[in-house]
């Protein structure tokens, strides 16, 4: 108990540093100098409106969040009339589940401020060199990355001090993921919409460039990057962050020697965020200047810390297993072997993308085909990768006695997040550099400048493919714990309810069981194709809102009239905040159908259902919108043609239906699975009291 | 034992009853006329093409069939050169399996001789009106429904009647699936590869109709008509009956009370083909003479005629049991049920088609985005179905004893191919008459016959989407039962080789099982891209050849002189050869080396990842597939602008894409799956001696 008060006080310590670090960098970035006219205004409007969204999101979210938190008040962790009850319990989760919705929303929030400070402050320092204008990128990023770790790691520490009991924390991260959930489809629909509808008009249609100021839908593309990628992305993380966290806890809890184990979740989380600390601390932009390079050799840099450092803490406290060191580190080697494997499907100096590229010039249809048959065979590698890493850390685990073997999935699962900190610099450096690029070319910075910024944003587009199939990898694994967790709710139920049959596992040959897996499967298809549906939707709205304005507005052809970009940024706010609750109410309701009908059984084969038809599908969206994405920019660097041939026309056709593929569904996939998870944990007593064939 | 003979009696008589009234349909279709010289020279060319496909596929197949003929001698039921082992069953399974493979062989050549002698007469029928053509296409379709019904039920009765060891008859029906397998998928790259180069270089670049004979992949199209959509989907239907037949009495023979349950499958297949004799002998075209109302109330008929048999049946005969009858009932009703729903995403009347088209109107992109989102949907109300059904099947049959609810899951897919005999007629008509129309076309018969035959290939079209709907629900509940018959496979194997611990399901919080399901879940996602991949590169081959052939054949434009028909053949015959074998291979040696590491459970758990995955593709596929083709045909009608509209070019695009998805990819996903499970089966004995984790 005295060690896990030390690793408490030692995360909250943490936790101040990357708080600290993280301030020292937003001030840095602070103080980078803009001066050109044209940037300051653009930049304005795009954090006005980015601002905009983000206080009509939340408002929508906390009315959410108000509502569920007075359900968890009333019913969880058991209904609170009951006699018996304890009702700080009731409270208790309340609460947690609320700070979980807070400090993702703080998160999101502070990184956009970042976001929208440093995207006009990097497209400035370009024009000195591609150098400053990387670290800036980079530094503006990190600090989102160092605050969702930072949050993530003092909400858990935080709440597992006052409350001393782990299965609170499941409150606390449903708390983060269902916030995550409406953010990351909220932030998804607005950034494609934006983003599908000026490509269409732009690049299509009238032959003009990407972020060129005459369309009107040029802002609004700029402030999706921020609430979509930026502010989405940060919420998805730290959702799977708190989840692979609260779910080693939860399991952690169960075992023999205790607090030895819960310990260990916490140092491996205190290291894993000082190596991304130290990986943030020492990325440059190296002699030969390629900012993929330099991105992808800090994540290395931080791998190799984060395994070394954690080796140096197994052998130091007493309690510590190599074993479990073990399967941590087989967790993150696998990760990184995704994120590999996902390179080399969109990444364009590999030759898949050059084929779909190749086949772009026979048409549309080709790029289509050829794009889906890649991005499902992609798939492969990253499920054969979770597979082995969940048998790998079961075995290695196993003998360490009963429930341990679970215990090593979840810290795989750790393990592969321990870096996150790192992976959302990354990710977050994305939206960044697209934005510096639009505004370089609407602040008219020259071609030089331009090139630079294309340059730093292209390398954004690879290293987001592969921090998202590490994400994506990393709720896989994180499900499968949380599956384990919701057996042993069951059996709490089961045991609180004073019966005597326990579950001890799910086999498909169940009908119950395999009834839910079947149904869990169809959910994360439905799923994104409401959010497709969402974009689809809404980009046909702003299409006919651009069209409307160029046969409208006199002098916008010729750039002598400003078009109308608030309209644009109006359709994708209100469109966006429409169709950001049902796809994720469907999921939470499918959950509590499949639960009254077939009981926990069906309820446990939902789960796998969800688990394994998610994965499929969120690897395939993300994979193959990177594929398409990339296919389009190697032509338009000059192959196949190059831009206006034919070729080109159809990878821009190829890119505008990866878009919502690889940006709204497939990484809002990650969430839903996790918060189909959590709901299923929580409800688990009611589960056990009524169903109609449990 | 004495019924048992009965009704195997009873069905070589039905078999011999169904063989001579399609002798007698052949007959009469053979006797309509054909004058038009134009006509008959086109109908020969496709004659030939097809024949010359169907040899050289055939011959590539009959070596393969060889080599794992030869491999069955060897090591099934047990290796041949173990002491104690009895040759004579190593021989019975070896023949079993050439005996499948030929029937379906047999099946697919006769119904391509009748598919061929059909579309001439129909086309020139047409001329007299829609009544007369409607009727040969339909007796046609049927010639080849009566077969396949036929052929599985002799195969499977004498087999039985023979060997006497029910489990035999998996090498039997793992024939029949495997000549499925190679079958549908190089019919199935053929047919696509030349539709999609047709349509991209006639109705696109070149904007020629449909079936222009300018076009030199002209012929090849309809060639393929014949060797996808008529022998290949013979022989996926062939081996979804013979694999829900044969799992059915796998399990019916470790039931107390054997004889009487294989008496009743034997029972409810005989009935099934006696209710489709009477269906297609009554079905006419109506006063109103809408062809798919006639096309789909003969399908309920049969159903209504089949259920108030077997009603009959379970009155009249000792041991048959209600309960038998119900879950038999439920898979029929959830059959038409899932068909039904299917219908409502892609029939033309429904509003799901028509948005499709509206979104059509503002590019490619959207008709794709939208297309795939709906799809998606369309995938739930059959996964609920077959859900449904399996769990009410069990539920209805459990209280019969240990066995019987398994049992009951395969009655429910027996009882929903009850009447594969009328949905294969159905089937096959469609590709006849889309033969017919393009002989109007070609042989110069006018408008209002050109008007006709559009008229029976677009019912062809939306009654197809409810037979896929249908067949892959079937595959569905097969499979589960197949699942069931794998396990019962490896406790038969256990014992055997003197183990005590029987396996009694497979749990999924059982790494070893969860390692199957990942990568069972990735399999039928890269089996579909590397059939789409197929099509893709054949397709681009055979464009490059048509460029080519309009670029240096002076007058071919003009239409005053002939293409290169053959040249287009050999390319699309050349390439579907080569693509055939690698796909299917790659599953059954994804299947080896997943027994190989994670032994019998592992496998379990690949079967059940494959099933649920399969299942959520197939459908989709299938689905979009349907829906884009009939998008553009609604586009086609004069609907968003009509031909040549900015709509009718993004719908063909969407066509495009949906051609190998619908055709190709989608509907061999479900002989996929079945042959997986076979082999899983088939091997199981080697999984329990060795694997590495197992």
């Amino acid at each position: 108990m005295e060690q896990l008060s030390l690793f408490l006080g030692i995360s909250v310590l943490t936790a101040a540093v990357a708080f600290a670090f993280a301030a020292y960098l937003y001030l840095w970035v602070k103080k980078q100098s803009t001066v050109n006219e044209k940037i300051i205004e653009v930049s304005a409007l795009i954090k006005q409106g980015a601002n905009t969204f983000m206080r009509r999101e939340y408002k929508i979210l906390a009315m959410f969040a108000a509502v569920i938190a007075v359900l968890i008040f009333l019913f969880l962790p058991s209904p609170v009339w009951k006699t018996g009850n304890e009702i700080t319990a009731n409270i208790g989760m309340a609460l947690s589940y609320i700070l979980g919705t807070a400090l993702s929303a703080v998160a999101g929030k502070i990184g956009i401020v970042v976001a929208t400070l440093s995207n006009s402050r990097a497209a400035e320092a370009a024009q000195k060199g591609i150098k400053p204008a990387f670290l800036i990128g980079f530094r503006g990023g990190a600090v989102m990355g160092l605050l969702v770790v930072g949050c993530s790691l003092l909400g858990v520490a935080t709440v597992l001090w006052i409350v001393g009991d782990a299965s609170i924390l499941l409150g606390f991260s449903f708390g983060a993921s269902s916030l995550a959930l409406f953010a990351k489809a909220g932030g998804g629909i607005f950034t494609k919409t934006a983003d599908v509808s000026a490509d269409i008009t732009g690049k299509v249609e009238l032959g003009i460039p990407e972020d060129d100021p005459r369309n009107p839908a040029v802002i609004s593309d700029n402030v999706g990057d921020n609430v979509g990628d930026v502010a989405g992305m940060g919420a998805d993380l730290f959702d799977s962050n708190v989840a692979a966290m609260s779910s080693a806890l939860v399991i952690a809890q169960s075992l023999t020697g205790t607090w030895a184990n819960t310990s260990m979740v916490f140092c491996y989380a205190i290291l894993g965020l000082l190596a991304s600390i130290i990986g943030i601390a020492t990325a440059r932009l190296g002699k030969n200047g390629n900012p993929t390079n330099a991105l992808n050799s800090s994540t290395y840099v931080t791998t190799a810390i984060f395994l070394l450092l954690t080796a140096g803490a197994t052998a130091l406290f007493d309690g510590f297993s190599w074993r479990i060191w073990g399967a941590s580190s087989v967790g993150l080697l696998v990760g990184v072997i995704i994120g590999l494997a996902t390179d080399y499907f969109t990444d364009d100096s590999k030759p898949i993308v050059k084929k779909v590229a190749r086949a772009s010039a026979s048409g549309p249809a080709f790029t289509i085909l050829s794009g889906v048959a890649y991005g499902f065979i992609s798939a492969l590698p990253a499920m054969v990768g979770i597979a082995v890493s969940a048998l790998a850390a079961y075995k290695i685990c196993e003998p360490m006695g009963e429930g341990y073997a679970l215990f090593g999935i979840s810290m795989a699962a750790v393990g592969m997040l321990s870096i996150v900190g790192m992976i959302i610099s990354n990710d977050a450096y994305g939206p960044i550099v697209d934005n510096s690029r639009g505004l370089a070319e609407m602040g008219e910075l020259g071609e030089e400048t331009i090139r630079i910024a294309d340059e730093l944003d292209s390398a954004g587009n690879t290293v987001k493919a592969v921090t998202k199939g590490f994400s994506i990898g990393a709720a896989g694994l994180t499900v499968i714990s949380l599956l384990g967790a919701f057996m042993s709710e069951v059996n709490e139920a089961i045991k609180a309810a004073g019966g005597t049959e326990l579950i001890t596992g799910f086999d498909i040959m169940n009908p119950t069981v395999f009834f839910g897996i079947l149904i869990g499967a169809a959910i994360p298809a439905v799923f994104s194709a409401m959010l497709i549906l969402g974009v689809d939707k809404n980009a046909q709205r702003m299409v006919a809102e651009i069209h409307r304005q160029f046969n409208s507005i006199a002098g916008l052809r010729e750039g002598t009239v400003k078009p109308e970009y608030d309209k644009c940024i109006d359709i994708a706010t209100t469109g966006a905040l429409k169709e950001l609750i049902p796809a994720g109410l469907m999921s939470i309701i499918a959950t509590v159908i499949v639960g009254f009908i077939g009981g926990p059984s069906a309820v446990g084969g939902f789960l796998l259902g969800n688990i394994v038809s998610g994965l499929l599908l969120a690897l395939f969206m993300s994979n193959s919108g990177g594929l398409w994405d990339n296919s389009k920019k190697y032509v338009e660097a000059g192959n196949e043609d190059g831009k206006g041939s034919k070729a080109h026309k159809a990878a821009v056709i190829g890119d505008t239906v990866g878009d919502p593929f690889k940006d709204t569904a497939g990484p809002s996939i990650n969430t839903q699975i996790t918060v189909v998870s959590l709901v299923a944990s929580l409800l688990s007593s009611l589960f056990v009291a009524f169903s109609i064939f449990g």
